[in-house]
């Protein structure tokens, strides 16, 4: 019974895939319920799928307004992840709160960084950051407790930002004042001024993080670099997708490559599409059933977004992860032994049994965003995949398994997608 | 005897390269002067040589002084080469002037982009150009009548960059202004906010020359981009080598791939190491020894520089291309020709006769710039090469042949260069 339960309920939906370009209102798997409707959230992702810009996409409010009671209150958990990382949670909150006239909590937003809170071990060494916005309050608010910025660095040694000419050291040089020897280097987002980061980042990098030493490339590897969201592109109000911090990335990546011969090694990929991202939204749901007042866990995640790369990539490999981490709980208790699944990775850190997590995650990409239906060909079967011309714009470390960007349901908007749930899992939605 | 001549004087010093790592004051090839000295010409890199920065390397002023006569005229034909191109001719001779205590006249300046002069054929084509300072009055003194820069682009199509949230539509969308079609793109030198750039060069190659399109990968190849200044890293005064321009095109080049899998297609790499850069510097040469009354076609250049992918390997290229072409018409007139030879590319324009060029160039390497003796080995045989690690910090687009980065000559600084091309010469420097 568990089996068929997890083989219907599956990740990859093999059959009905062809069918779900628009909204097939038809069951594309079904589940069985035993004692009533199952509990599950939801995992709205942002630009692209609520707003282009600052613009609202209209279909949000339209759905929000159904998602909650006449009280404000929410009838499933709902989480907005993002891999937008230049701000704080709190803000980032006000803003949905206001384009959607719906109450969203900071407690119910996750940007690409807030993992970052899990990464203990790193919370006391001295970390360059890089990004924009505050990201010296973020970093502090993360846990981190000796933070060096971008700017913090050029003023200690003016000598080293040089590329704008109206920024280069005037008739005198300036003394250096140096710092102290950073451990780490946190990549935040996208900055500005690009070339800035890009200076700095690589003489820390290859001066072991004291930029008072000579280059040497010999240094391999560099010490830990920690990269934040790795979006590609993003839609924006812009007819054409815009750059995102994944560019940026591919920036670094290949001017280190050129320069010392060597990869560029991430200590971590935060954000869509790593698991690590939706270890971290269960959590976040957990806490929102918990305040809803449920007491059964939630059973399954629907993550909603527009960009096959990383709402899509990501929803099915964390999918993929709770398969492998069931399958192999089912296996040792077919064994008749106790011990939890070697696979399963808590990450909250409290130890919980490993049945509180959901038995899957379903992928639903709307195209209010990256993806279009008009500029793109869905694939004709699942040996294709939904990105464009087969170019892979995923991140260089993440070994591109095409499969995992094939979306559980392909729908026009985030209304169409909160009904589609509703009507899967049999939940009243007016 | 012309033949024995060439074999003599050959750009490729197999002979008594293992002792010019110090000033070797032996000479290390003869020549043979049936009538006296032979007139030469000098060919200035700037950065690494003449100065660090906004620094004067103390040996420059020094070496200057002895290159002039009592009332300031040149004993040889001098002309500065570099590869900085965000500004104009007339400021990059002032500044000289200044640090070197002597004149040194607009004519003899020759930057990254001069050689677009003579790139007629873009003349009359909207052409967007990348790079600061007064790129659009740059563009207009090189012959370019339709100039669009990147600020103007920004204005006509305030959707597009929006990497730096300050710089962010607010309230309202400002609408799309629109402007004429490009057709070229001409990338001067290293632009400040890079990611402004980077953004709005891809947007145009990928809408053909109009933003107002949708992107589009399937138009390949692009509409034409010309590149000046491929050096990837240059010294200024912090003791680590910064980034240069070249390093900004690994940026364009890595993100265009990303985006459409394509390789971006120059149309022109110009500036050092191009031939055409040096085909440009002979005839400013030319002009030089014209003010000086010389009659007799100037025999020899001697190049100087501290980039090793740059200067030497420029000048050793066009010491291959000069060799190439009078050994083409050594031929011809063994058989009783009078055609040209081939691959002889006149620069000017003018139609010369094909004797009026140098008969080979020679590359001097100093120490006081990108290239170190202490941070690097010298090339232990012909089959190494100075470059460091071995690790190829040319253009992608470069063949890159390994004995082209040998120079002919390794001293530590200018003066040294100078007074050993006076030895070799047999001329009077004192």
């Amino acid at each position: 019974m568990q089996r068929l339960k997890l083989l219907k309920a599956g990740w990859k939906l093999q059959t009905g895939y062809k069918g779900a370009n628009h909204v097939n209102k038809s069951a594309l798997f079904s589940r069985e319920y035993s004692e009533g409707p199952s509990p599950f959230g939801l995992l709205f992702d942002i630009d692209g799928v609520l707003v282009r810009g600052r613009t609202p996409i209209p279909a949000a409010k339209q759905c929000f307004r159904k998602l909650v009671d006449h009280s404000g209150k929410y009838k499933v958990p709902v989480v907005f992840v993002t891999n937008a990382g230049n701000c704080m949670r709190q803000t980032k909150a006000e803003h949905l709160s206001q384009i959607l006239e719906t109450e969203v909590s900071p407690d119910q937003v996750m940007l690409s960084h807030s993992p970052l809170r899990m990464f203990t071990q790193f919370h006391k060494m001295c970390v360059l950051v890089s990004g924009q916005g505050p990201v010296k309050e973020v970093a502090h608010n993360l846990g981190f407790e000796d933070v060096i910025t971008i700017d913090m660095l050029r003023e200690a040694y003016p000598l080293l930002d040089v590329v704008d000419h109206d920024r280069r050291p005037k008739d005198t040089i300036p003394p250096t004042k140096g710092l102290r020897k950073i451990d780490a280097v946190i990549l935040f987002g996208e900055p500005v001024r690009w070339e800035t980061n890009l200076q700095l980042i690589v003489d820390v990098l290859l001066t072991n993080g004291d930029p008072d030493n000579n280059w040497n490339a010999v240094q391999y590897p560099h010490i830990p670099v920690l990269a934040c969201n790795m979006d590609l592109l993003w839609m924006a109000e812009a007819k054409n997708p815009r750059f995102g911090h994944g560019m940026f990335l591919v920036c670094l990546e290949n001017l280190y490559k050129k320069i010392t011969g060597c990869d560029l090694k991430y200590e971590a990929l935060i954000g869509k599409p790593s698991v690590v991202t939706y270890n971290y939204a269960e959590l976040l749901i957990r806490q929102q059933a918990q305040k809803l007042g449920w007491t059964t866990p939630v059973k399954r995640f629907y993550a909603i977004g527009d960009n096959p790369m990383a709402d899509i990539y990501g929803a099915n490999l964390y999918n993929r992860y709770l398969q492998t981490s069931h399958k192999a709980k089912v296996q040792i208790q077919a064994k008749g032994g106790m011990d939890s699944p070697t696979e399963s990775v808590s990450s909250s850190g409290q130890g919980e049994a490993d049945d509180i997590h959901p038995e899957g995650c379903s992928s639903i990409l709307v195209c209010t965003g990256v993806y279009s239906k008009d500029q793109e060909e869905l694939p004709a079967g699942p040996s294709e995949t939904v990105t464009e011309q087969k170019i892979f714009h995923g991140h260089r470390d993440f070994r591109f398994d095409p499969s995992l960007t094939q979306p559980s349901f392909v729908v026009n908007d985030v209304k169409e997608a909160v009904e589609l749930v509703f009507q899967q899992e049999e939940w009243p939605l007016e």
